[in-house]
């Protein structure tokens, strides 16, 4: 079998795309395909498998399926390669457009020059702030109330946690310098914490002003990574509580593999804006010929 | 810049290859770009790049690219890919030919059948036997002399090595139980061991039969790896000089990523059989779009 595909990356988050819109899976197949395909030594090599469909709630489906063949909820990151692609396919007209992912509806936005879309903007949806939604254990405190820089003793070290949940959940510490903060010591740590009720992702942040913050990430089941889209909405999330930035103005995130801009608006959501790049297109010869 | 590629693997170790009678491509940018389409995050994902040549001596020419964007001298399952690759492309019209790698000219047999070669042997050369050329630290032994089965203590473990120069450097080990061999544990002290001049690749092996053996590799600079072709080739010689293999007789050699075939001839030559396999054909974008 020739399979079409198409290789993007957000900020490194890599995956290889396949253009439902022509190309049609064996449902019982993609699992297998996906590992396949994202095995560096075997296949090509991504953080998986994503494949663009037709839908019938919005104008473009994504479906993610992680490298080990089981199927993904959503990623800030594939959402905006897949707005990129779906625009200059032309499979959507309009600069503004509905992508349905696992987790939602999402609202997306590309900017294109000359046909080209370099940067793309999706809209993340209303963080969930109440302790019980992040979800953490609740003791004998309110349900109902945020976690904002709230004391957090861990491994002998005095650190404050906010606590967002973005559909996943996200413990952001801020530290004076991002360059000494404890990701690798503390990240796995944190993670696997007993406060916090499914694991968490593990955010340091270090503020550089009100539209400017250095971010490092320990991801929930994978480490440090390069990039963390929801991460970064978390990140600016806690930095609008924390009196650090200001609702409806962008910020921009430096993160290891590049800068996202968010902005917290007025209605509460929160709008992630960044690159999306387009590497090769080939076709996967399945099996290998 | 839109650059034609195919991805090909010998038992898992994965190259780009670019086709340079069609592609020319500026010397100064070579390492650029082997960083940038090897690097799985912001390019394509592989243990680097091969660039297919016209040759003035051989019928094609291999020049290998490492992911740091460093010149390698050869790769046997590269060699693998290429034969195959110029074979299929039309490049060559014989079955038998002969490749140019910085190395030296290797000979190339490939087996196609309707067109699709899915197996090739490479000629991997005579092999180096002396201890001073492994290179071995020679003291008050005859430089002159073979290291067979002698005894080799490291990290109060009683080990006996067999050492083998493919033109890199093996130092083997045979063990009863491949399970069970030590290789994470001393792979790296033996490698680094003050004995061996310019360092060395660790193999353990399992006889199972004189024509068969199990594989495990510590390779020099990388560590535990799927394949090592060279090495599968220096455990065959050191079980003919063990006595546990015999001169002229393809022995099946178990490595993780697959098998490989070796034969050690009549005239000492080492002929390395195995399969080569094409994953993907595309372009490369450069930069990304």
């Amino acid at each position: 079998m020739k399979i079409p595909f198409t290789k993007m990356h957000g900020l490194g988050n890599n995956y290889i795309y396949i253009d439902g819109f022509q190309v049609n899976l064996e449902e019982s197949e993609i699992p297998q395909l996906a590992r396949k395909i994202s095995d560096v030594n075997f296949g090509i090599g991504s953080d998986g498998l994503i494949y663009m469909l037709p839908s019938e709630k919005a104008d473009v489906r994504m479906r993610i399926f992680n490298k080990d063949g089981s199927e993904g909820k959503n990623c800030g990151n594939g959402l905006r390669c897949i707005a990129k692609w779906a625009y200059e396919l032309g499979y959507v007209t309009e600069t503004e457009f509905q992508i349905e992912a696992n987790s939602g509806v999402v609202d997306a936005k590309v900017f294109p020059e000359n046909g080209v879309v370099e940067q793309v903007s999706v809209d993340m949806g209303v963080p969930r702030l109440k302790r019980r939604d992040i979800p953490m254990v609740v003791d004998d405190r309110d349900p109902e109330s945020r976690v904002v820089n709230e004391p957090f003793p861990v491994a002998n070290t005095e650190l404050n946690v906010t606590a967002v949940s973005m559909g996943n959940p996200h413990a952001v510490f801020f530290v004076d310098s991002i360059v000494e903060s404890p990701v690798a010591e503390l990240g796995p740590i944190i993670e696997k914490d007993e406060r916090f009720v499914d694991g968490i992702n593990v955010e340091f942040i270090e503020v550089v002003s009100e539209k400017e913050l250095h971010f490092r990430v320990w991801e929930r089941g994978s480490g440090i990574t390069q990039a963390c889209g929801t991460g970064a909405c978390a990140a600016v999330v806690a930095s609008v509580l924390n009196g650090y930035s200001n609702v409806g103005e962008e910020v921009t995130v430096h993160l290891e593999g590049g800068d996202l801009f968010i902005n917290m608006t007025e209605e509460q959501r929160v709008i992630m804006r960044g690159p999306a790049e387009k590497v090769a297109d080939g076709i996967f010869h399945w099996p290998s010929v």
